[in-house]
């Protein structure tokens, strides 16, 4: 199954990333409404031909007339949202999300949908270090991936939809992952990385380094600029993978501490032409 | 004291820096001669306007002529080269250097040079990952530090010298820095940051991760491509101020790591907080 123009695609939680798929999907010319807590986010993106209609009131015949809906909130947001409203959704319709972790949604939000409605779930990796609908570009998708995490519970129709969706959006690439696989994934290529630069910014309070900062101390900190309150759901929410990246990662710092500490020259030596090894692999 | 075009500059070491050094001050209309190892180095670079002249052999001529010596070096060849040929250097010249580091070799190659020559060490904060003359341009000063690092051996008129040689060569800042100051922020700022990209390449064997490393997972490690003889050198010399800054930042990753383990979400969200501060203030 793939996506069509006369489907009615709705987004709830109209942010960066809800507006920015607002934005691609009415480029190639689907129709999209959304409902967001904001009035000022709604009538931005009316006026500027991000969505054909919005609302903050939860509408029901909104709601029901829509076969897309994509939810761009929080997890916990989220799963509430689903408990509180689901049974406004008609049957039949599809869901799907742009939640950072899976494992510990997917499976409660099918559950709590039932055979009724299908939600087969996402993963954008995409984002900017600014907020809200009014930095919403469509541009963010350009490079970026697109991860489908379907279960078991999932059709081959809805995969294929969601997968349509991710290129739809213009994503360079669209990929499957399991909810396992895509949280471990997630815990080491972004959650660690953010742990990393966050502990990076708090082991130093001289103010004067900044006067000194090359471009490799920015690069790696640029992550730094953190929202709190979604990274801690994040991180929470898939605190046991997270923390076995966060040990093996300590793990090897120690390692080279040791190093360092015996003068073991051939093992630092070792770590960095393995490090360069496998760097080199991406600019492939 | 300042520059002059009369002034005889020789550059021990044509690799990238040396070779960036030549064509920033060749383009000021400096005379600029140099030694290094490989003839293929020498024979790029006269070809291409680099010096104007230079050798692969000791030539004690070319030697006594120069007002000033700019050593590009690794720090223990840089040491050795001063106590094999320190003597060949005119009386009353000035020579400058590259090094990473500094307190290990500062004082060391004041004492072998006398009071014959001076010696001002100076770290400009530039470079890129490709090696050799061939690959140098004076576009990487553009944007960057020169630290000149003088000891209270040095005379006010070497370290104007040496201030005014950074801004000739077209770095945007120019400051001063103690030796102990100065390892002290290259090893956070610098070799800390080398460490921690090294350790999370060495992390994850999946090769599979390379397909979902977004853009913040390759800023972060961009410098884990690395020059295992350099950088062993200059983490073994700079040893003591490193481990410091190793040991503070694993102190911040355990605090983060006990915060995940009990949940302590206030304590979560007051390092994202400090840190979004901080790297902030980077961006003013």
């Amino acid at each position: 199954m793939k996506l069509n123009r006369d489907m009615n695609i709705l987004i709830v939680g109209l942010g960066l990333i809800g507006g920015s798929y607002a934005i691609a999907l009415k480029k190639k010319g689907y129709k999209v409404s959304a409902i967001t807590r904001s009035a000022s986010s709604i009538e931005y993106a009316v006026k500027n031909g991000i969505i054909d209609n919005g609302t903050t009131e939860l509408d029901e015949a909104l709601i029901k007339s829509a076969d897309l809906v994509i939810f761009s909130l929080y997890p916990k947001v989220f799963k509430k949202w689903i408990a509180d409203n689901g049974h406004l959704i008609k049957d039949g319709a599809i869901i799907t999300d742009v939640t950072g972790v899976k494992g510990c949604i997917v499976a409660d939000i099918q559950e709590l949908l039932g055979e009724r409605v299908e939600f087969i779930a996402a993963h954008p990796m995409a984002g900017r270090e600014v907020y809200g609908v009014e930095n919403s570009t469509d541009a963010i998708f350009k490079e970026a991936n697109y991860i489908v995490v379907p279960t078991d519970k999932n059709t081959e129709d809805a995969i294929e939809l969601c997968e349509n969706l991710g290129w739809e959006l213009g994503f360079k690439r669209v990929t499957t992952l399991s909810p396992r696989q895509h949280d471990s994934m997630i815990a080491f290529l972004s959650q660690l990385t953010h742990c990393i630069a966050v502990a990076l910014m708090c082991t130093n309070s001289n103010p004067n380094i900044k006067e000194y900062t090359g471009d490799s101390f920015r690069d790696l900190t640029r992550i730094a600029k953190i929202n709190e309150n979604m990274w801690t759901e994040l991180f929470t929410l898939n605190k046991h993978a997270l923390l076995r990246e966060v040990d093996a990662f300590m793990y090897q710092m120690g390692r080279m501490k040791t190093m360092l500490e015996t003068d073991d020259i051939e093992g630092l030596k070792e770590m960095m032409i393995l490090s360069t090894e496998r760097r080199s692999e991406f600019d492939k």
